[in-house]
């Protein structure tokens, strides 16, 4: 069969997310985040149009590097106000069928048995449909409030988190044999105590030495995304990562992340392939092909350079409002700052990126490539970045939440299933069956299989 | 108008809540808590049913008390397995307009800055028919497994307890004025930041300097549920709960328990009915008195004193397995043990209480009375137990967790409604101004609205 392209849709639980500004667009209808309706449309029409999943980020911390103070990511909108997104998936999850969830949760910030036990309801409430992208946190700001001066040194969240799967891995697939669970009526026993196992868990964050307190879900551990790019991240990925994501302007950088990806899958012993791959993008389309660049030219007039300055220091640390927005690598006088700008110019060497244009740039979509013309032409091009670029699929952003999704849903769904590029209906199963065809639970060769418990 | 009687569900995301052993009649259908079907199908029927709320009781550990393992537990199915509770509020909230939403979540194991976040959300996606029973937690293996080696002591929990309100009151109702929200699209401003305060809290336990992430829920505070009951409790809950629970076999020791929480909550400071307080009741009925009492027999027959005495060595710390099933007081060697079983004796002294018998009375429907009769003989029950009491309504139990409510449904209700003592319709507006007609937010004179920030 032809390769086929899957849709994630990229969404966060608050008004902006990674288009900041364009909450000012006439059209926009993100301030109704807060409304279990728009949830509920917005997830009926990701499932009609077959995608994977909808993906949530998450952060617990605000956007305050930008000139010292979270006043710009207020009033821009950037990702402030902002809640919670695991409350999110029974809502949608009880107005769908075949929908995936995928949401962000930071294991730095809470004790991984109460989150496996948070992360089993779920999946049992969505009837295995039930994603975790795992991060371990990047703003400092987060850190403070949960009363830590700092967040943990980059390489050591890391260890944390190699030992908090551990313990998950544990709970979740160790602590309740499958047949535990009998309910026998007349002998009375509702579980059988020999077939549940306490995880005498003693490492160096985490202590935990007793049972999980639920019962094995239908996928038991949830399905696993992670999107590390450091060395250190990218290892972590190649371990745990069932999905992750990438994001880049260009197929030559997006196709080598890739290839590096897939190669520390093959490292830590898994199969390259077993490892699904989401590419950053955001598509604009329309009837023709001025239309669509009508429609790009008129969501780009609502982007907001300083809430995208915002979000830019955020991400990197570096605090850009300090610079004129017309600088150019040259004028920036810190080695990060520097960093970050050579790294647009690294990935798009025909500009001349100044602080400015790496903002429009990213106030767009995020750090991915716009998309944009008629249906025809936007299969062709993201037939043209899965071929090049050994992505299995898309992440998509969006300018407008619920418009880009129509538009994906109405315009590109449809005309990629006339070329036999795109399924027409959803298996049966859980949300890992429905993507690896190979049933409901890790295959035995990930580490969350082969964890052993004393 | 003459003083009406409300009611709550008192419920479990578990196969087991206070009716251990009952999972075995033929009847029971409380297996299926791990189905999303059911939870909306409960909420469905008890808002027809214009319940108060579904309330849903929670443990962060296991019953290991009895004979020092979790055996015993597992085996007789006690609040084990078990769910996250708060993951069921977006759910049944989707397939409801006015059913309230009371939830409990032991402080001592989420950070105040998250957990506030995530109250926040359900409030709006409940659109402001979120309760939180605030509960410092009691089970040793709940701590051990987060990390500690025991729980804080009795007292220190709520010193933790008034100094974790105080943070998550000034992040509900300090940090966000009412109108910083302002949406200007013209002048690009999502949230005026001049109407955003950090809260800046130092405290003995808990350091949080930010503001709050979430933009303030119809409600801001969720409505407080607490339900303390020794000294310090009761100090906690006088001065915070705006409904509580109480717990006792007749009519005596409930009116002394509401007198002496009414007292409390006049002397501090509040109007002594501010506080609604719910009398944990488990009705039983039939059409005629014979089937209602038939029923009763049925359902008792189904009790597991193990399981029981599982439940029993829980709350109390006393492992009653030690003693034998037919001990009465004087064959008890711990000073815990000899309380424990005092408490029913001075509860109802025209018994002789042994283990077992102690068991048994908790073995079908807890600690409450078991009302049992026709429904005319229900309502007057239950008219005599508010009229004598003083109680504001029950939160009743179940025997079975569905047909227990069923039966309240279509004929408790209907009959309480033909004397004028239930409501025929629900209010509009959130939970809180369904209860007191006072409108959305906490009254001026709780602490949560007093709390300053600097």
């Amino acid at each position: 069969m032809t390769r086929q392209i899957r849709f994630n849709a990229f969404q966060m639980n608050a008004a902006g997310h990674q288009s900041p500004g364009l909450w000012t667009h006439p059209r926009d209808t993100s301030h109704r985040y807060t409304d279990p309706d728009y949830w509920i449309e917005l997830a009926q029409l990701l499932e009609a149009a077959k995608f994977d999943a909808i993906f949530l980020a998450d952060v617990l911390g605000v956007y305050d590097v930008a000139g010292g103070s979270v006043d710009a990511a207020l009033r821009g909108g950037v990702q402030v106000p902002l809640a919670d997104p695991l409350a999110l998936v029974p809502l949608m999850a009880g107005a769908t069928k075949h929908l995936g969830f995928g949401v962000t949760a930071t294991l730095t910030y809470e004790h991984p048995y109460t989150f496996a036990r948070r992360a089993s309801t779920l999946d049992h409430l969505t009837r295995g449909r039930f994603g975790w992208n795992i991060v371990t946190g990047y703003l400092d700001s987060a850190a403070r409030n949960l009363g830590l001066d700092r967040q943990l040194g980059h390489d050591e969240r890391y260890d944390l988190a190699d030992e908090y799967l551990d313990v998950v891995y544990k709970l979740w697939e160790k602590s309740w044999d499958d047949d535990a669970v009998v309910r026998d009526k007349a002998s009375r026993v509702y579980t059988d105590p020999s077939k549940v196992h306490e995880i005498r868990h003693e490492g160096t964050y985490f202590r935990v030495p007793g049972i999980h307190l639920s019962e094995p879900s239908p996928q038991r551990t949830p399905l696993l995304y992670q999107a590390g790019t450091s060395p250190r991240g990218v290892q972590f990925a190649a371990r745990h990562a069932e999905c992750t994501f990438v994001s880049g302007p260009t197929k030559e950088v997006v196709k080598r992340n890739i290839a590096q990806l897939r190669a520390a899958v093959g490292t830590a012993g898994r199969d390259p392939r077993s490892l699904l791959v989401y590419a950053q993008a955001l598509i604009v389309t329309g009837a023709t092909e001025e239309e669509a660049q009508a429609k790009y030219e008129d969501y780009r007039r609502h982007i907001d350079v300083d809430a995208a300055i915002a979000l830019l220091s955020g991400w990197t640390g570096v605090d850009f409002t300090r610079y004129a927005p017309d600088a150019t690598i040259e004028y920036i006088d810190s080695e990060a700052g520097r960093s970050a700008l050579a790294s647009f110019s690294k990935a798009d060497p025909s500009r001349t990126w100044t602080v400015r244009a790496a903002a429009e740039f990213i106030g767009l979509g995020g750090r991915g490539p716009v998309i944009v013309g008629t249906p025809e032409q936007v299969a062709d091009a993201l037939i043209a970045w899965q071929d090049e670029t050994d992505a299995d699929g898309f992440n998509l952003a969006y300018a407008l939440p619920c418009e880009s999704m129509h538009d994906v849903a109405r315009h590109i769904v449809p005309e990629l299933q006339r070329r036999g590029r795109y399924r027409r209906d959803y298996e049966e199963g859980t949300l890992r069956h429905k993507l690896f065809g190979r049933g409901s639970r890790l295959p035995v060769e990930h580490p969350g299989r082969l964890v052993a418990i004393d």
